[in-house]
């Protein structure tokens, strides 16, 4: 396995990393774009080509393009996953998200979901939205300031087959929904830092607010988080991310064989 | 195995890496510059004798200056790989670059090749010089603009055992020869932006130049390529270069063994 | 055995990897910060525990800041070995300064030891320090600028333990020690360049100064150094500074195999 990792990443790139050591293949990192020859100038689809003459299997691709990963899958003899590509979707955090969702509830359908946060550049939400609209029965709130709502093309593509509601203000459905998916919301989405302060401050998950609305749901963040889950959440029985981002090894690790035709 | 590439570079260190894996041992990165301790002004010298002294096997060096492999073996036990050094030598490119060859056409000696581009500051070019002028009754036609024509001390050194010419014209040779190796010019070499985009513009490999030409002359090229060669070229029967980068890994597996007295 | 190195590093780092090796595990490089999360404002507990919930058994910690590979120990159930926290401590790298020092004399106690350099800042100079206090009749001399004392705080944890004294002149000791451990002057440390270069005249060990002193005396340094030590002092006798960082593999194998109670 080759990972082409273009953006900066832990999670993701630490995550398939441990999942090939558990199968027992071997990873090459391509190393970020400072320590290749990308400075040089060369295309990505070049780049490509070149790991995947070495005779590798399977190429992880990381990369701030949209449809980075399809165009390597189209150079490619090696099978390709796409480790999030640009604001459009991020599949793998997906998988792990409702392999989350599942190992605690022991379903997906029927479950109320909100998903907070930087909806229209966050890949993750965008992600989560097609993963859940292949589920029955599945309620989605989507909270987000006005200027970040969920894309149109996001939207378009799961109307019908799943029942969303938009919100700005998230104390409006905390009762009624079992799991909290907050992202982050950056500072440079906004005109001014007026505007960032005041959608901070009403998105802030802290355990005063969860301990006021006394609220069961389960939060949940693809990571990293900064300051949009305080620590004082931690040690909550509600948090289960860092559960969640352990359970990207796993997930990935089946992924792999999966996509590789491996028997384990 | 322990890489020290002071430089970036794709094809060379992940062909040496996956070289290193298909033979069944492992491989140590020294990472780049940025994240060791030559920031602390720690001397090349010392690097090497470090890692040397950790018992390693085999160290493959690239580094922008000049002579730098050939400091790494002295001071080091290991046996010591030249990755590319200054604007001096990239052997095992050489090497990858001749079997390419010998596999299109099953001989070296005998054939009419062009090589094309930055000749002077191109290490690429001077090594293959070196190592074509070790066959016989090989015409080599060197192709460069004036200011970046080959080293006075690399025709020094191949003089009378390499039949070569000098040209700045492409179009001369073009029907005469087997096989044309091209290499990037780069801007930086050249005092105002206008004589670059004279020479870019006559240097450019393009559909539309082979097929006028009615040209069955093999193309290589060491990568990574920018603009030299259009991305229209990559699927004519001519362009051979993604097959010369793969076959970098075999050459430099089979150098692995050799240096290292392995058993294959 | 996941590293994660928040500061360039070249022989701890590898050293780690390569003691590993040895061991027969396996090592995932959490990377620089630069490749990694911590560019998106992650808390470095965040970071740990999210490496820890992919089931490593150990995490080698290199941060700037006091105190990271505690609060590392404490939010991880994977062990942590510090390797190097901010200016205070470097226990790995004491460990093989002692392991070197019995090495050559079959001892510790009953000897001389001179200290030399930054101690204020130089964390490998205050772990020397601690180490050397658990020892019998160990005489130390403390040797620096006025500025760059060794800390009360160090002081005072090994007073009544460790004989020492404190100088600013390496002449007035040079006789009277069996080792002289040398650490790098920083010129960051000084007001102005002129006290810096009177500083690093004084207490630059050079091939004159030690044939002047006709010392026997065992010249040790943590490395990597700039020209404190001057090159002309690597072959003489006295050197062992390239030996010290070769024994840091072995020490580390074998600090690995204590931590996760490998039998070897």
């Amino acid at each position: 396995m080759a990972t082409v990792f273009m953006e900066p990443s832990t999670r993701t790139r630490l995550s398939f990393y441990y999942a090939m050591e558990k199968l027992g293949g071997k990873t090459v990192e391509f190393g970020s774009p400072k320590v290749s020859s990308t400075d040089k100038g060369e295309s990505f689809e070049d780049t490509i080509r070149i790991i995947d003459g070495y005779g590798t299997d399977l190429i992880v691709v990381r990369h701030p393009s949209e449809g980075a990963s399809k165009l390597a899958a189209e150079v490619a003899d090696a099978k390709v996953i796409n480790a999030g590509d640009g604001s459009r979707e991020h599949p793998t955090q997906t998988l792990l998200d409702l392999y989350t969702i599942w190992r605690i509830f022991g379903k997906i359908s029927g479950l109320k979901i909100g998903v907070l946060g930087d909806l229209r550049y966050g890949r993750t939400a965008s992600s989560l939205a097609y993963g859940l609209s292949m589920f029955n029965d599945v309620k989605c709130h989507f909270i987000s300031p006005h200027i970040l709502k969920m894309k149109e093309e996001v939207l378009d593509r799961v109307k019908g087959k799943l029942d969303y509601e938009e919100h700005e203000d998230i104390n409006s459905v905390m009762e009624d929904i079992d799991v909290l998916y907050v992202t982050r919301v950056q500072k440079e989405r906004f005109p001014d830092s007026e505007a960032y302060e005041k959608v901070r401050n009403a998105y802030t998950i802290n355990r005063e607010f969860l301990e006021k609305t006394q609220s069961k749901t389960i939060i949940l963040h693809p990571l990293p988080r900064v300051d949009e889950i305080t620590k004082d959440v931690d040690d909550m029985p509600n948090s289960r991310y860092f559960e969640q981002a352990a359970n990207g090894m796993m997930i990935r690790a089946t992924l792999i064989s999966e996509v590789l035709g491996l028997e384990i």
